[in-house]
């Protein structure tokens, strides 16, 4: 149960508390991305709505990575640990941090989780965050590279409604365009302006983790951006 | 921006905040249910991941309904009034509550909004949170109707990884289903077992806001629990 929730509330939790939190969650961030980037480990913060399709472009990139790179999976979720032994089935070891009442991972639970030996030898990380367009936004968790995953039945307009979420975005992947044929009215011309309206450098990629359309160039993506991390 | 956000951190937080603030909203929410009891008027907290077709439902219940019952509504967003404008297109007297960096509507707000009119004459009131299925489902509003938008796209699993949004609903609308046809691995008895292991008593109904389908038993249920309401 999440009898502990009080995003939001100003009013009534007081701000520095709010302020301490953040800056204590920073602080352990930048020692996550440090470790990372002494590792040679490519952290992946994965976010997006529940149902936007993490956990099957995760089963797609294992599919096309998993023969020239180590992967490693930690995933988010209130309760169960589905994600993770679907990925552990597709072959990634996979861990599930289970968070009951946050409605997001912080920096804490992965360096819990790194401490304990989750990343192993790998040599990239993927982070599945808990499907939640609003609150994992703010929780840097030491991650080289951030995420969106925002599937074509949610809407053009997200971006608008939800700008924390895809202003700190690095990619946004749109998820089950092999929906698109049954998706008349969607419009990617409105997603990609309200993207330009929220996203300092707008970078979008289609993909389908049912047909793998798109899959090579998301896998171009982060191998480029291992690049310019290791040589960072 | 969410740089307030809090949730579920219990290490930082302290529980005494959490515990008076959700105490204060109890008190605010019961003081809204009464005034809606006494006014006559039928609240229904609507609530769903982002994409769910929250406002699109809505459109298609105003079709339905505006002809023999007063509708108002209330829409929650972090940023933007594109629900509230949407809904009034389509006929509803509708009024947009921009949160900024909250995750969820709470009772002070509706109450906020309802004591400056935002009800007027109304006999119905449907609250359209924000996007999320974790925090808005502690927040009790005052509503006599708590329901849970799901699409067909988002996946069977959802009520097991979110249990506490699921747990009190008293419905859940099964969105989009007009979608069905393009998702063959879709398996709805699989999503029924799932309601079963977290609602007390499942209530599961089938919705499209583009065909119409299931928009007469829809109103239909809040006819009927609208008489339950006004009988109490």
């Amino acid at each position: 149960m999440c009898e502990t929730c009080g995003c939001g509330d100003t009013a009534v939790v007081p701000i520095e508390i709010h302020e301490r939190l953040l800056s204590d969650n920073d602080r352990v961030a930048a020692h996550n991305r440090a470790h990372f980037a002494a590792e040679g480990l490519l952290a992946v913060n994965l976010m997006g709505s529940p149902g936007a399709g993490k956990t099957a472009l995760l089963e797609a990139t294992a599919r096309a990575m998993a023969a020239t790179r180590r992967l490693v999976a930690i995933t988010g979720d209130l309760e169960t640990d589905r994600d993770a032994r679907r990925l552990r089935d597709a072959g990634i070891r996979a861990e599930a941090v289970t968070t009951g009442s946050a409605c997001h991972l912080d920096a804490r639970m992965i360096h819990h989780a790194v401490h304990h030996g989750a990343a192993g030898d790998a040599d990239t990380l993927f982070i599945e965050n808990v499907g939640n367009l609003v609150c994992p936004a703010i929780y840097d968790l030491g991650q080289a590279v951030t995420v969106v995953a925002l599937s074509v039945t949610e809407g053009e307009d997200k971006p608008l409604k939800y700008p924390p979420m895809f202003r700190r975005a690095d990619l946004v992947l749109l998820t089950k365009v092999d929906l698109l044929p049954a998706l008349p009215d969607f419009d990617k011309d409105v997603l990609v302006q309200s993207l330009a309206r929220v996203m300092p450098e707008p970078r979008l990629l289609d993909v389908s983790a049912r047909t793998d359309a798109g899959i090579g160039e998301w896998v171009a993506f982060l191998e480029a951006r291992r690049a310019a991390h290791v040589a960072a």
